[in-house]
């Protein structure tokens, strides 16, 4: 049944075929006559009595009504005088201001949505608008072969995890569910510690070991703790575009360096650096440069040191995928050849275990522990302190050393058959390059052809083939595909191979060249 | 059984009494040793033969060894030449710029570590050196009586999550394990746009909802898309510290506007903006002022919008607690008074669920979704899906409404204890301020107590009280207590005033005062 007042109030229209409460429904009625303008500051309003009798309802509803909206100061009520609209109410409504605007300024519309229309601009920060403005990789919307980065999540021991996730969440410690400390959880630090002293020749102290999301995060945090705006850092050109967007974030300048067969062109930066106002920090991916997969030469690692020592720059370095190594023996981190604390070292469980996951960390020199720490604190807080729990024990019940060894296996055979299908069905269009690592690779494409056309075809047909020349800072100077093997088993391999062929082989420079 | 090499080498001691293979004492060796410069670029090394048979052990090791060294570049062979140290391997090592440069510029030791000993100035970014700077608070130390923010977690219903987990840990999708779009899982989208929007008021579309990993980085992101450096932020007075903090990182200017028993003082702060450089955003907690506990008046919630609305500032508004209202109806949020998409709403799972579960969201006008959606992927990728994903089940089964009603109860109760309790015991020295809501009151001392200390004293004790004064940006006002009831039982809630009964009486300030 639908009830109208019918007195001097504008009418008030309230049904009971709602879940709506009716008190709620007579509350949200003058909020919004009051919020419209349309009762105004000081104006009278029926008494309690006087408006159920009119809406022939219960004064129950009126009363708790009444009552909230003079808890928050809708109404006012003065001895004597009875309810009105609190007089303090300001006299232009919040959308009397926004009609009066638009009639008297014309209308502002965004250059981010047009149509949309606003009073006055709707300014950003200069970071915020340059973020707005990062191109969408539809390469990165589906989960297709050769995403790179996505392990083999259908080889992952489930069976072991779950059986971890269940025990940890029956009875968890209140230390478990409440907050945690920015650093994580000890026992996790200790464990990654131990094994990032084993296995990558990292020396450094529970302590110095700041649990992150994942790398990313690493990044950011690295940008905040140690770039100012305008401070240059050196960058790996083509790199990785995350890293670029951290240091961009903390408006540091870009210094892009080349690349070549011994990884970032360390020699040329120095001479560079030496010549220009002095970089405050230089990122590397030594261990299998991203993306085109090579190692940094024994040389450069330790002239990059020398020089950070000489010159009191950072170095950031992100090891992202170094479990994977498949032709040699593993190649011991950076980190643990600095005899000046000067690294700060990344690293992340996305790839070794599952992206969800959400636990990567960084290892910091010791001095710089507590601005990380408060850092962290101010960018979130802390990371899931059932997940880091978990991990510890995965890694202490040497579930974490036998994955390890049976992915190893497992993407170095994707490898060969990702390989041997491209010398196959492609060998004519596309050269794989890089060390024989990780969980990609790259494919260059013949000079010129425009491989973020091909990477949007692909995608729009299931693929995930990431453009070699996004990872350019400056135009590109080569033309390629970053294909990773890790998510897709053999036949999706071959099946995925087939596919691009098809794709590639449209594209006019392709077309030409072969 | 330890063997020495006697050749002109230097002397190589390995041993088999380790689980290091051989192949890698000897790499490990090469490597040091042309790290601390103990062995020259271009210097000779024996033929793997001779090695060997020097050392009286198997060729293999020697040629894994030097096989793995030629690989990374430490070493290089030469047709007829044998095998060298690379001639490219600086001359200065690491270790011998390290000690050159500390003999020659005297040693630099760190303001943040004195004793450690760098060869040059360890310069972080300002922005590093105020974090660095953040002083601890120890009263967040224990998880003990009146911390605030910690939800009652024996009460939470451990029975049903964990059987959430182990459903969606047992056979988990592959999206749930792979990465996720910066904005979130969309389900969990849609169920928390259904909520806000029913039980807050919130208009929005699943669209504008961020999931972030809790209401900290809601602000943090908030705080790099809308502020640039030296950009103007209101801020109340008291207010929340982690809201200072983030906007810091964004090098913002703080202008503290003073609270009273109405909220954020809005006249004052529009009289103010009037005469200066114009704010470019406003932080508020109109539901529920964090830390004093009052409710902003609807005048003032009208006088900001409109002042939004003409200047083009950002409302942020932090709705932290709003679940928990005991003495009337819950109030609705401002962002559903919003007429020109002003206003960005923020609210976290941390207290309605528990903190570690690292779920919150921020509500963006549509016109800044993808500013945000570039900063979250930025800052740290996504959140955890699986956690998503069973959080959606949590609110979609009805659980949450359920928990949220038993909970309102709880607190309800634990507040009314614990008023009780300071009326008990320490009436003369504790005065409770604030709206019957949340999970904290703020209990001011007698003027001029040393809250600081007594939060201090109170930590030692195993008692979590946050000092008031902490709160101020300026020389406090007001000396008080923040005493969350959330987490203590209503037995140690007594027993907590009881201890913080002895703390307070034995500060001067009090002795005097009572």
């Amino acid at each position: 049944m639908k009830r109208i007042s019918a007195s001097f109030l504008p009418p008030i229209a309230f049904t009971d075929r709602t879940k709506t409460p009716m008190y709620r429904q007579l509350y949200d009625w003058f909020r919004q006559a009051i919020l419209d303008g349309r009762m105004r500051p000081g104006q009278r309003v029926p008494s309690t009595r006087a408006l159920a009798a009119e809406l022939k309802i219960s004064r129950i509803p009126v009363l708790g009504a009444y009552e909230q909206l003079l808890a928050e100061g809708y109404f006012e009520t003065f001895v004597g005088a009875g309810t009105c609209v609190a007089s303090s109410i300001p006299y232009d409504s919040p959308s009397a201001v926004a009609v009066k605007a638009k009639v008297r300024k014309g209308i502002h519309e965004t250059a981010e949505k047009p149509g949309v229309q606003y009073i006055r601009p709707r300014r950003m920060s200069y970071r915020g608008a340059a973020l707005a403005r990062v191109l969408p990789q539809s390469w990165l919307d589906n989960l297709g072969a050769f995403r790179v980065s996505l392990p083999a999540l259908d080889h992952f021991p489930i069976g072991v995890w779950s059986k971890l996730v269940a025990q940890h969440s029956r009875r968890p410690a209140k230390g478990i569910m409440a907050y945690g400390g920015p650093m994580g959880y000890m026992p996790f630090r200790e464990a990654i510690a131990e094994y990032l002293g084993t296995v990558r020749g990292v020396r450094c102290e529970p302590s110095q070991i700041l649990v992150t999301t994942g790398s990313q995060q690493a990044l950011q945090l690295s940008a905040q703790v140690l770039l100012d705006p305008e401070d240059r850092v050196c960058i790996e050109e083509p790199g990785y575009t995350g890293a670029r967007q951290a240091f961009l974030t903390a408006a540091a300048q870009l210094i892009p360096v080349r690349v070549d067969h011994d990884g970032m062109n360390v020699e040329q930066m120095v001479r560079r650096d030496g010549r220009g106002r002095a970089a405050r920090a230089v990122y590397v991916t030594p261990s299998h440069q991203y993306p085109l997969g090579m190692t940094m030469s024994a040389t450069r690692r330790m002239l990059l040191l020398n020089w950070a020592a000489r010159s009191g720059a950072w170095i950031i370095e992100d090891d992202y995928d170094s479990e994977y190594r498949f032709g040699s023996y593993p190649i011991a981190a950076l980190q643990g050849m600095d005899a000046d604390a000067r690294v700060i070292y990344i690293g992340t469980f996305s790839k070794v275990m599952f992206p969800a996951l959400r636990l990567g960390y960084v290892v910091v020199p010791k001095d710089l522990v507590r601005a990380f720490a408060a850092a962290r604190d101010t960018a979130d807080g802390f990371s899931s302190t059932l997940y880091q729990a978990m991990m510890t024990d995965f890694i202490r019940d040497g579930h974490f050393a036998r994955h390890i060894r049976r992915m190893r296996m497992l993407y170095m055979n994707r490898r060969r058959a990702l390989v041997k299908a491209i010398d196959a069905q492609m060998g004519d269009m596309l050269e794989v390059i890089g060390a024989e690592a990780g969980m990609h690779l790259v494919a260059l494409l013949p000079p010129g052809t425009n491989d973020v056309a091909i990477s949007k075809h692909a995608a729009r047909m299931g693929i995930s083939a990431m453009p070699l020349s996004s990872c350019y800072l400056k135009p590109p100077v080569s033309s390629g595909l970053v294909l990773g093997y890790g998510g897709a088993n053999e036949q999706q391999i071959r099946d995925g191979i087939r596919k691009l062929r098809m794709i590639v082989q449209s594209a006019p420079a392709v077309r030409n060249a072969v």
